[in-house]
Parts: structure tokens; C-alpha cells; sequence
């Protein structure tokens, strides 16, 4: 399971680094011995510092959509992530029933019951505008399969696309992307996020053929390419990491035990840390 | 009060014990001096290793079935205890006025506020599709008497037999089984979960007379075998379970305090324990 991972591509093309490349604490590949020092070391090299001439959003402000009758703690542990990790506003916009819920499990988070299907239009008009004021957007934690809430996600992608948001697509949100993978094709601020079966199924949709399950790295590159460079994590025993380009592997060791909550952990803090990136990297701060 | 206990009854069919068997913590018959070890040992063999190959679910999705408008903690604690032992998703379906509770509880749990009295056929049908995931069903913690509420119990039953999942009945449930004992007549993966008054209930149903407190070894025995070998756990100063072949009897000592939601702790961890017993039977992996 990823320990720092995804969220470096977008450095990583800046770097010296060849792929592809493997980190984590199991093995190395020869030519890459010392790749873990110098990714940990970008990492924290997009970390803002703890200044006091900050003010209140700096350090970022994500949004979070997800959130259904059934589904409501998945789009908390994904907005109460990013906040832990470092963000300084973390948004989540649910439907109405399960607004109150979230709620009620941090009074840290603001919660915007905003996804209501009979006024999709109005809805999509009033969330454009909160996203001007976005950092970053982490979309798909428990958002149900409901038809009119898809077509709200469809919406949330193309005002990211326009806004050039970075955007994680997690769980629900990839089962949008594996209808339509069109939404995202060519995006490079885009990440998606499958576990092994979810990468299975988008892959299947695009090449018409399943993965070779004995070539992860292969497989994942050639998905990142076909779609324009996006960025691909496949979760996974190794999480096998691309954007169409260099390839990162991660054998980091996780924890064994495989309860649900643990990929929405990784959603929210791709989100800050997606953006904390972006931020380093346009400033000149990265190593 | 309980310590390890009910789950072993399906693979104690497959072991060397004979029966009566005690254990706990005061006195065992001469006859059965290392049953605790054995027993020790057995239950530990049931529980699936920690391993990095496994996918989310795969150490178990647990359904319980409970939460009405009085009673939201029963639910809560079941699943909940269930998840810390190691399930991997835990499930309480439940009705509308319960679900924003015990949702709010926990974000590590999915609530699903499905019991409506209004749409009993389309709520069973729901539910139907939801336990084809399932591993384990927990019938009864906070249930309530309500008579659509008993109705749809029932057919939760039925759905169970009908795809051959384990079922803890306990509080509520066990109100409905005292009523329609045949319910589980000779559904082998049944354990009923009764403390002594709700025994000395069903009991009286079953055979038209009140059990002799003096020989609960005897009547637990009895009432398992007359209700075709179902297990059948009688919470109390020692707790005497069996499948109307044989029996166990726990002396282990337990907390003294008789405060509400022990059962429901027990009827939860019990789910999961029952799960991975099933599972290292039909593997092989069990001692």
C-alpha cells in the first residue's frame, strides 16, 4: 500500500530521475539504488513551511466530493486526511442526507449538502463558483452510482478541466471514467487512483483486452499514454505508478489488513499533496 | 460471560473432543484437562493471517441487521465489534430514524437506513442483492418488535438459508424465533445466542413445559437437537452451548457488571469468528 507516492509524478518530470523507478523499503532497482532519498527529499521539499506571514487558505484548500445515503464515511476520512495532513480548509459536498452525517463527525470539515438531482444545472452553477477558491479536487469518496449524481461528476470534471484544478478520481468516480474515459483524456492534472479489479476494468474499456496481470508496469504505462498522459496509481500489493512516461514502483510496506477507508485516506492526501507539488514546482522550490 | 465460544460449535464437529467439554478459567472435568489449550489453539487456526495479498473483503463482510427508532447503540456496538476483530466492512441495515445515528457513530461503518415498513417486498429485494456480498448475518441487536419489522426479519432469514450464510440471532430476533421457532428449524448454520430467560421462552415453545434450571447441560442439549441441530449459546454465570450433539460449557470469568450492549458485542465478534471458521474448515486450515 502507497506510503508517499502518486503525487510526485508531476515533480518527477522535472527531475533527473530515469524510469523506471523503484522505492520503498523491500528492493531497489540497481540502477535507482538511491531514488528513495531523493524522492523523500522532494516530497519535503514541496512541504510549505510553517511561516507567520501566511494567512488563512494558503497551504490549501481542497474539495472533496462524495457522500450518499449509503456512503458518508469515505468522504470524511478523505477530507479529514488532506486537513491532518496539512491543508488548511477541507470542503466536502454530499447529497442532503448525508450532509448531517459528516458533519457530525468533525466539526472541522465544511460540509455543502449541494448535490441535490432536480437542480443539477443550478447546482453545477453554484459549485463552479465555490471551486474558484479550490486547490485541489478529490473526486468519487462514497458518492453512490445514483444517474443524476454521475452527471453531477461529469459536470465537476469539466469546471476542474476549466479551472486547471488538479483532480484525484477515486472509487465511484472511476466507475465514471470507465464509461466515459473521454472526461479525462489528455488531462495531465488529472490522477486516477484504481485498486487492481478498478484498473482491470478501465483498462478492458480502453484497449478492448485485459491486463496481463505479470506485467503491472507495462500495463499501467500503455493506460497512462492511451489516455493523454494522466497520471495512473494502480494500488496494489506494489503500487505501480505513471504517467504515460517515467514509471515509479512503490514497495513501500503498508499495513496487511485491508478495511475499508484505507483508499480514501490516500485520496484526501493526494489532494493537498497534488497541490503542495504544483505550488513547489511553479515557485521554484523543489529539489 | 462468554469469552471464545459459540463459533467453535462448527468445527468442533470436526475435532477430537468429546462431548461434554468444559473450559474457563475455574474447573474443567478430568475427562477434558488440555480442552482450553485445544480449544485456545483452534480458534487462533481460524483466524485468517495477516498477509500483503489480500484485497479489501477478503477477511470479511459482516451484515447486521437492527436499529430502530429506541435502539441504536445494540447495532452500533455489534458491527462495530466485529470491524476491531478484523472484519474488513461492516454493514447495519436499519431503519430511516435510526440510520443518521448510528451512522454518526463511526465513519468506519456503512449504514444502510433500509427497513421501511411502507415497501417490504422492494426493501427485501434490496437486501437480497446486498447480502450476495455478505460473509455473516447478524440478526436482532436493537431490531425493535415492530410487526413489519418482524416481517422483514423473517425474510432475512429466508434470504440467509437461501444462500447458505451464517446467521447470530440474538435480543429482538430471538423474540421472533420464540414466536416461529421453525424459522431455523434445521438451518445447520444457525446459532441462536439466548441468555437464561430468553432460553427458558423458547424452550417452553418448543417443548410445552419450562427447561430444569438444575441440568441447563441437558436442556441446551435438548432444545439444539429439537430444533435440528442448530447451535444454540446460553449466556450466563457459565455459558452452555451446543449443537445437540455436543456441548460445551465456559466457566471463564468474565466482567461482573451486567450493563446493556455486552450481548451485542458478543453476537457481533461472533459473526466474524463464525465467517473465518466456516472459511479454514472448507480450506483445511483448521486445527
Amino acid at each position: 500500500m502507497l506510503s508517499v507516492a502518486g503525487w510526485l509524478m508531476y515533480a518527477l518530470n522535472r527531475s533527473r530521475l530515469v524510469a523506471p523507478v523503484s522505492f520503498g523499503c523491500h528492493r531497489y532497482t540497481s540502477a535507482a539504488q538511491s531514488a528513495p532519498n531523493i524522492l523523500i527529499d522532494m516530497v519535503k521539499s514541496f512541504i510549505p513551511p510553517l511561516t507567520y506571514d501566511q494567512h488563512k487558505g494558503q497551504s490549501g484548500r481542497v474539495a472533496v466530493f462524495g457522500g450518499c445515503q449509503e456512503y458518508t464515511g469515505a468522504p470524511y476520512f478523505a477530507a479529514i486526511s488532506a486537513l491532518k495532513l496539512g491543508a488548511d480548509l477541507s470542503h466536502v459536498f454530499c447529497t442532503q442526507e448525508a450532509a448531517t452525517v459528516i458533519k457530525s463527525y468533525s466539526p472541522e470539515l465544511i460540509v455543502h449538502p449541494i448535490i441535490n438531482s432536480d437542480k443539477l444545472s443550478t447546482t453545477s452553477e453554484e459549485t463552479s463558483t465555490w471551486l474558484e477558491r479550490m486547490h485541489a479536487v478529490i473526486l468519487g469518496p462514497g458518492l453512490g452510482r445514483d444517474i443524476n449524481t454521475l452527471k453531477y461528476a461529469e459536470a465537476i470534471i469539466e469546471i476542474a478541466k476549466e479551472k486547471c484544478l488538479p483532480i484525484i478520481i477515486d472509487a465511484d468516480g472511476l466507475f465514471l471514467i470507465t464509461q466515459k474515459p473521454e472526461l479525462v483524456k489528455g488531462y495531465k492534472h488529472a490522477i486516477l487512483t484504481p485498486n487492481v479489479a478498478e484498473f482491470s476494468r478501465l483498462y478492458e474499456k480502453v484497449f478492448g483486452k485485459k491486463p496481463r496481470e505479470e506485467e503491472p508496469v507495462v500495463c499501467v504505462k500503455s493506460l497512462a499514454e492511451r489516455l493523454g498522459n494522466i497520471t495512473i496509481v494502480q494500488k496494489g500489493f506494489s503500487d505501480v505508478m505513471s504517467d504515460g512516461d517515467k514509471v515509479l514502483v512503490c514497495y513501500g510496506e503498508g499495513s496487511p489488513r485491508r478495511c475499508g477507508g484505507q483508499g480514501d485516506l490516500l485520496s484526501g492526501s493526494m489532494g493537498i499533496f497534488t497541490h503542495w507539488s504544483h505550488m513547489a514546482v511553479e515557485s521554484g522550490n523543489s529539489k
